[in-house]
């Protein structure tokens, strides 16, 4: 017989499942799981030192038994010594009340319990008895669903509560979203075999009070449990140790694509609110299709707090429609969401948001301040620097293109912004001191025709100095002989993050 | 009816699966998948340029009816104006002398023989008529295998021909590596449903030799089509198209965890040779667990050149070991190889492999060149460089352990590198001038007990002036007063790298 007292300590020091010297909260059924679980805690906890406290619910479902339940856990905690709160819940009416299904209705009460007698107790690490074959039916079950690696990592040996209440929550909406709480839900057993803990329980003399494996699970769970991992077996014998493994590899995995996908992010992202993201189309069109997807996935996260109903689908026709759309292109995602490739971004919003420019556009006429920070309105502001010719970035010629450098003799003290007026025309840098028509330039620089009119052109002395975002006029370009200039950004205005 | 022009020719053009003006041969069976795909390549190829040419191989498995298939599939060709090569080979024959399987001999002779026609008609490109139904069953195929995101990508819409065969080898070892090749194999129909396809050949009047679904699979993916799918289907009725997308994802992840794979090699990798891969030990364990089990499975890789026989197992003990064994601790891997925990290093070797140290070890005294290279062994060398203490580095006192810069004034002109003697003692920097036994500062630093005898004592004028990788002498640090440093370094020889 394996000794489930080492595989299961190694597995709880690997995973950092227990803490020393505080309270754990175990939730007991009654069924071999708990009981098993209960029992080598005990025999870890006396080397280790957490304080346990047993937890049991009454559902109130199994008519006489349950109350048999309740007090045969009682009584078993109360000759082992460890205090034990009992529970009593009517998931019927929980039912009734809120439309859930019996058995979500079950677990929700069930955990919420949890966290009350955390809470009641001090304790911030709840231990459950989920167990491999658990896990390998879970990892099954989200492979017939299509998930990805997300899904496919199954349970996760310490996950914090709060996530378990989202996950809930993206199913059902009826859960709050429960940041308060700073619970973490472990799963000591995780990778323990049920006829691993039957045999445990049966060598060490506990006499589970029911077979908990066919409670409180699904239909969807049973047939899979009692049909389909049997059948699948006839295929491959090792099916479940290599579906629990699986779900390890995945979640190793899992954690470096959300490491990558928050480098990625960080680089970007140009803006994020409650209503709207928006992402450097340039760098999330140049990114991998792996990023890309998730990416687009982020960002509809962030503006609907889940994923419920986003599928491989909607995912994909947003991922095309960014690579391949044209500026102003728009799709309706899901979700009440709105997808549009921007003139410089990838833009994600609710239904019915106001589409604010994603380049800045202006009204009339704006002095700047000169140095300073103006505001010019939709979400911009400029940010007008003045620098001495050796103070300039070194690579101040290939920069972001809303910043640029201009010889601050040749440009003047005032600098303003203004619109377009006919028969505009300047000196494109690069052209050798050629005028051309500013009209003609926007249409070769494929301005998109709704922001041309409030397109921003910053002027000083002798006109137009830059075509904003686009192009300088060769006359105020920063030379050797160049002693000030003029540093000017155009920026955001700082929005909130949304997360 | 789905329009297939539309949604192949899309998949094409979004995969880059047809080169323009070029040849591309079409592997024809005569079955429904390989006469749809034919077909629409034909009218594809009308408006996007590729010259066709078809393949058929008469495998002669099926007595009579093979050589009417190659009739057939060379009339078609004819009629439809279609240059077209046929082949012959005895797959029996080359069963019985290989000792392959019958599926695994026909699909080489099959891949060998398109390879051929490719050579000789110049083309790069090679079109197979995988469909979205043969996807499904290959995901499902690596699923109950256990396979990673790896596997789950299932087939890949464009791959090279040489991956191909040595993916075939890892099973076999009977192909050649094959790398001379610059072949790529093309799957145009690998999101196309099966129903979708036998829809066109009746819509066009195709008549396909036979039913080639079911021919050419083996035992085991015949009974994941006529039994498993089905009866997943009724878990989940759209379980086909949910694990052709599963790919697709797969497929865009893998390429995350690839590059995220890559980056961190480059930061761990310390020598990478035939018979040896070492990992920096301290830069593996501050990596996330996904990557150090990734970059063991590439260490492996780059050693065996391939993954068989290697599973979850092998690797998790690896991983294990890495993370929790003592210095010097060793276990047996798997398919000849050995994993040693160095005293810098991870250490991945091939069996009976010398096990040179990974820290420089010396026999006598060796007097350096200053300033200079010196080779001390066991390929490892130090370089002396003389530098002006305006010149150093900014993080100079923080960077590699095997760095160190002294006062050339206090240390004097001549360095030499000896092995520690009876009685040797040293002031440490950072103990205030105190004196101790290097004995006992050995000890302390867990310098591995037989590394002791060889670690290397950098000696100047006055004694030890560095205890090399470990600690200063406080009397050579460099001071405000510093105005001449030596810095040493430590170095591998190079080796020439092994990809």
């Amino acid at each position: 017989m394996i000794d489930l007292l080492k595989t299961v300590g190694q597995y709880v020091r690997r995973n950092s499942l227990l803490p020393e010297a505080e309270t754990v909260v175990v939730g007991v059924s009654g069924g071999a799981d708990s009981l098993c679980l209960l029992h080598l805690l005990r025999r870890l906890a006396a080397e280790r030192g957490p304080h346990l406290h047993v937890a049991h619910l009454n559902h109130g479902l199994r008519a006489v038994d349950s109350d048999a339940d309740a007090r045969f856990v009682a009584d078993l905690s109360q000759s082992w010594g460890t205090p034990c709160s009992v529970g009593q819940a009517d998931v019927r009416s929980l039912t009734r009340d809120s439309g859930l299904s019996l058995e979500e209705a079950a677990r929700q009460a069930r955990y919420g319990f949890l966290a009350e007698v955390a809470k009641a107790q001090g304790a911030r690490t709840i231990a459950v008895g989920h167990n491999a074959d658990d896990q390998a039916e879970t990892v099954l079950m989200h492979f017939l669903r299509g998930s990805g690696v997300t899904g496919l990592r199954g349970m996760l040996p310490r996950t914090r509560l709060a996530d378990y209440r989202i996950a809930a929550a993206q199913q059902r909406e009826s859960v709050p979203d429960g940041t308060e709480t700073q619970l973490w839900l472990v799963r000591p057993l995780l990778n323990t075999r049920r006829v691993e803990i039957e045999a445990y329980c049966a060598h060490h003399g506990l006499w589970p009070r029911f077979d908990l494996s066919n409670e409180d699970v699904t239909f969807f769970r049973n047939r899979l449990r009692h049909e389909l991992l049997p059948a699948l077996e006839r295929y491959n014998p090792e099916i479940r140790n290599l579906l629990a493994h699986t779900a390890e590899v995945m979640a190793g995995d899992y954690e470096t694509l959300r490491s990558a996908l928050d480098a990625a992010w960080e680089q970007m992202i140009l803006a994020s609110g409650p209503d709207e993201v928006q992402l450097d189309l340039l760098r999330w069109r140049a990114s991998s299709i792996g990023l890309q997807r998730a990416a687009v996935r982020e960002a509809i996260y962030r503006l609907r707090r889940n994923l419920r109903n986003i599928n491989w689908e909607h995912v994909e026709r947003a991922v095309w429609l960014g690579r391949e759309g044209q500026t102003g292109q728009l799709a309706t995602l899901t979700a009440g969401l709105v997808l549009r490739v921007g003139y410089r971004a990838l833009r994600i919003a609710a239904e019915g948001a106001q589409w604010l420019p994603d380049v800045p556009q202006i009204a009339g006429l704006l002095a700047l301040r000169t140095p300073g920070v103006t505001s010019i309105g939709n979400g911009w502001r400029v940010v007008v620097q003045d620098l001495n010719s050796c103070e300039l970035p070194r690579d101040y010629d290939t920069a972001d293109a809303w910043v640029a450098w201009l010889d601050a003799a040749a440009v003047g003290p005032n600098l303003s912004l203004r619109p377009r007026r006919p028969g505009d025309r300047f000196q494109p840098q690069g052209l050798c001191g050629h005028s051309v028509a500013l009209h003609e330039f926007m249409i070769n620089a494929k301005v998109p025709r709704d922001a041309r009119a409030g397109w921003p052109l910053l002027a000083g002395e002798y006109g137009i100095a830059w075509v904003c975002g686009l192009r300088l006029d060769e006359r105020v370009m920063v030379s050797d002989a160049t002693r000030n200039v003029w540093q000017v950004t155009f920026e955001r205005e700082p929005i909130p993050p949304s997360r």
